[in-house]
């Protein structure tokens, strides 16, 4: 059992983080999911195939960390156990945001296969949290796109548990996933991944 | 003889598919036309030349699957040919958008004549209906321009005949058709078709 | 002595198209102005370095076709003869429309000296009064930027003198003049040239 | 002791200007930080690690020209001295703006070490305080990114004490400075150089 405040709370935030995103062209045409944590054992997570830009109340259901509906009839994201990995893995995590942008998918489909994207002296990697300087790297790992979840669930949960600071990773052709103690902090390392993979393409563009 | 009712949510339909077909840039100066079913031998569709931002109540008419104006002294767009052969074509067909990007004339330009443009790897491609998987391949034709409609309804007719499952056509150096049951899977298909050309126009400034 | 009411609408057709041109980045940073005919001797014109997304009352003054101020203490543009010439030469003319984008300035500036940017092929072409195939050609000349604006006016009456079909032109590094019979003709001219100016450059990127 | 209700001015204008920025996509991801003087010792300034696009009424603090918060337990950007350099240089400055825009960013990054920016030939240098023709050049130094912010404003101030006339500079890898007399003025410069940061890259893309 949840407590339905709390439900409701990050109900609302997840609806809010969709129209923002939609907006701003990273959560086109149905795709992505977003969800936030309600207690140990429970997150709110989008219904599968909705609008992002237009989530309303019927739009955000239950699963407890196996990804298993809890009190609903409605089916999760197929992805819905990447965004659980994560809650297990770290339990300072307070949300997920899994977007879909143009930016994203062309880089990571332009990245060598097995080599992670690696983001150096840029001041704003100090938008992730626990970074002070712009001295410092983010790696981003790349994984192979894949329609079995479980299988990449676990790369996942590998990587991660060996590189607990990195703050997101791409699948390839697909998207960005990322994290944060907060909607605010998850969706202030949105912005902050966008605008690096901007900065990434556009180098490119000019050096390719 | 219509039923009226259904004529005006059609062109509600329509009005608002402006607003945001308009809105993202996509219908620029009073370029491209839409239309939705209103039973099976009627369309609604919008008057030629009209500001698609800014589609009101005397800007959608009514034709036959013919083309031919029904109840209406308007003139429909001399692409109204473009939209009937798809609601035969296809009973199940509700909606049809055609759009002016600058990304679908710029790559229906780029692409060698008589060479579909082909899109595959893409997690997006799941957006068309019919699609559960990014490892499927999406085919889009593009026929040479022509101001010569009747031929170039036949051309569309004949491929969609042969490739009922493919999601839309361009044509060259003009713009995006494509459709779907309601207007909502329609105007999804769009956001699909224009986020998979911008990734591959992004694509090819960096390994041109 | 001219109409005030037609100075009034005149006047607010102006301090809307510059909340759109504005909105739209394609008047930036007090750049750009706009005028509209008020009679066969008197044109409503910007007064200099307005910001246009935030034109008032204000902002808006009359000049005769010579450029001089009609019961105004305000200054107009330092480019006011290049609109006066438009509406000496044109009769018909009821709109002028100077405006600065990235995508123009950028374009002027890689086409070589003494090269009119030529459109040809686009369906949009068809949005230019008087045009309506995408087979014809839209030629754009390209007028050397000067401070000279008197001498730069007579540059521009001799070339439509003898190209009064040609709907604009360009001034390097600087931006666009296009004109129209209303306002809306004229705006779309502006969109039109905008899109088409983005294919351009957007074609380059790939194929330079 | 400052005058409050200049204060309160101050700090009504720096929150305007972030709403402003922000939403151009110049101040993501909390980046940025925005100043305005009250009188000849003290200037308010936004408080370290504020949503941009957001900022009320607790987000904005008093410092004096040495940096030290006035009045205020709140902590001011790390930059602070980079700001209060720029006051205490030019006794005309009534506003300073840093944004960290995608285009400053990759620009900045892909200057040859110790080379400026130089921007010439565009009409839009026009809108910089003092520049009244397209014919002069604009110099943007472009100095190493450092997290040691005295020795970075002791670089600036010896920078523009031998260029005054100069309107802003760059951080590598970071973000833009500018200022003006007015919050304005200020503005109108952020836009200028955006503009031109854009025109300059798309020129590089198009010829590396």
């Amino acid at each position: 059992m949840f407590d339905v405040t709390r439900y409701a709370v990050a109900a609302d935030a997840i609806v809010e983080a969709g129209r923002f995103l939609y907006q701003r062209g990273w959560s086109p045409a149905t795709s992505s999911n977003y969800s936030a944590r309600i207690d140990e054992r429970h997150i709110a997570i989008t219904v599968s195939g909705r609008h992002k830009g237009r989530l309303g109340a019927g739009d955000v259901m239950v699963v407890d960390l196996a990804g298993r509906p809890v009190q609903s009839q409605c089916r999760s994201s197929a992805e819905t156990r990447l965004h659980t990995v994560l809650y297990e893995l770290f339990p300072e995590v307070g949300a997920v945001l899994h977007t879909h942008s143009v930016k994203a998918t062309v880089l990571s489909c332009l990245l060598p296969p097995g080599q992670p994207l690696t983001l150096e002296g840029y001041e704003l990697q100090k938008a992730f949290v626990g970074v002070d300087t712009h001295e410092g790297r983010v790696q981003v790992p790349v994984f192979d796109n894949s329609q079995d979840i479980d299988a990449l669930a676990e790369q996942t949960r590998a990587w991660f548990r060996a590189h607990p600071e990195q703050p997101g990773y791409l699948i390839r052709g697909h998207g960005l996933y990322t994290w944060g103690r907060t909607m605010d902090d998850c969706l202030r390392h949105v912005e902050a991944f966008e605008f690096l993979f901007e900065c990434e393409l556009e180098t490119m563009r000019v050096r390719p």
